[in-house]
């Protein structure tokens, strides 16, 4: 377990570094934030999306920690909720500074296959959190139903973090063209200056948050045992019947 | 099974529908395909990475196949490496296209997240594919360590395939910024004119197919029986020791 703690960390670190990364580029080169409709409204999407995604993947990793494995089950159930809703809220503000800032400015939305996908997981995000949370705490689905339905919650939970980093990596791209090829830049995006360095680097780093997330899901030896309680109760317990 | 086998049809069709969007893409609004240092070379390297992203995710599921489960497990092995040599020698056509195309045109190469991300997918896939030919194809490793390689491989075989959809979706994006937002467009990216739906339905159409090969990856009852043979042996079983 020690490795686990090793990569964990470090899957910790990425984050905060990711975070602490878009609010020096929004800062330093974007002129920071506002919610006025300006540019400096937008630069609440690319904090909001970064810090979605990185509160996503600690909330998936909350069955992973050891150090819960002693809580009842139903706890890391609400903690992964909670953690989910607020990375929900945080997506949800990100899009509305990307509205905001596009409706002031006339420039329409949702055209780009960047913001198709981005937009496309923001609301299927939203529809697992309001399915997991009808399944898994509250009894509102059948047994069998709630038992077929956690794999594909946790297929699905994967699958919509990679669509994240897919949209995120994407965005920063789209971000650098717009700013650093327009009119008021005087180094473009392909003479690489320290804005387009940095952004650059963040993407890697997103990517190497990624990596450690699904490194840390994918080993067997690192899943929550559960020697006591059946992979059907596991997924069935409903928040009504706690004790 | 049935299930599977309408899954793994969808794929095949999803990933023949999205190498004919992008030759059709480049053929209708392009201007084709030539090797000549022109925007028409560069036409190559999204036909390639694309073919490549098909052709490697067709390669991971060869394993998944239910009429190859009574093959011998090294010709799967073998069919799995020759389709990866396939999509790496796509992947380098898909780099010495762009190359060759900036090189002509006197605009740098790799200052873009897309094509760091890009890039070091194809070094790192190649790396992977070498690593894995030695390890499992020829004796050159200890039993022990191509055992724990096994993991590792099939972990990161995933996670570049997920880096190869981030590349082609931000790909896509950056090119029609490119094109349609530049001189001789008449309608810019944000006005979505035909071109700009097609592609942006060709990224919509390559995470569906990255959906459909990851979710065959995950169900564990499509997963190869092994009843005769066990983990370590199945990963370790070297070519030159084949009956």
């Amino acid at each position: 377990m020690k490795i686990f703690y090793v990569v964990y960390s470090l899957s910790l670190l990425l984050g905060l570094i990711c975070v602490i990364i878009v609010i020096a580029w929004n800062t330093c080169y974007r002129g920071g934030f506002a919610w006025d409709g300006t540019a400096k409204m937008f630069n609440w999407h690319p904090l909001c999306m970064v810090s979605w995604f990185v509160l996503y993947g600690n909330a998936i990793l909350v069955y992973r920690l050891p150090f819960t494995w002693s809580s009842s089950k139903m706890i890391l159930k609400l903690v992964h909720a909670i953690l989910n809703l607020g990375a929900l809220t945080l997506a949800v503000i990100g899009l509305l500074a990307a509205f905001g800032f596009h409706n002031k400015m006339h420039i329409p939305n949702l055209y780009s296959i960047h913001s198709w996908v981005g937009f496309a997981v923001v609301i299927l995000f939203s529809l697992q959190w309001l399915l997991g949370f009808l399944s898994f705490l509250l009894p509102c689905a059948p047994l069998w139903l709630r038992a077929a339905y956690k794999d594909v919650h946790v297929f699905f939970g994967i699958f919509f973090l990679t669509m994240t980093i897919a949209a995120c990596l994407s965005g920063i791209n789209e971000k650098l063209i717009f700013v650093l090829n327009g009119a008021n830049s005087s180094v473009p995006y392909k003479e690489l200056p320290p804005e387009a360095y940095l952004a650059n680097v963040l993407g890697i780093l997103l990517l190497c948050f990624f990596l450690s997330v699904t490194w840390m899901l994918y080993k067997r030896e690192w899943k929550r045992p559960n020697p006591h309680t059946s992979v059907l109760s596991e997924a069935t317990e409903p928040l009504l019947s706690e004790h």
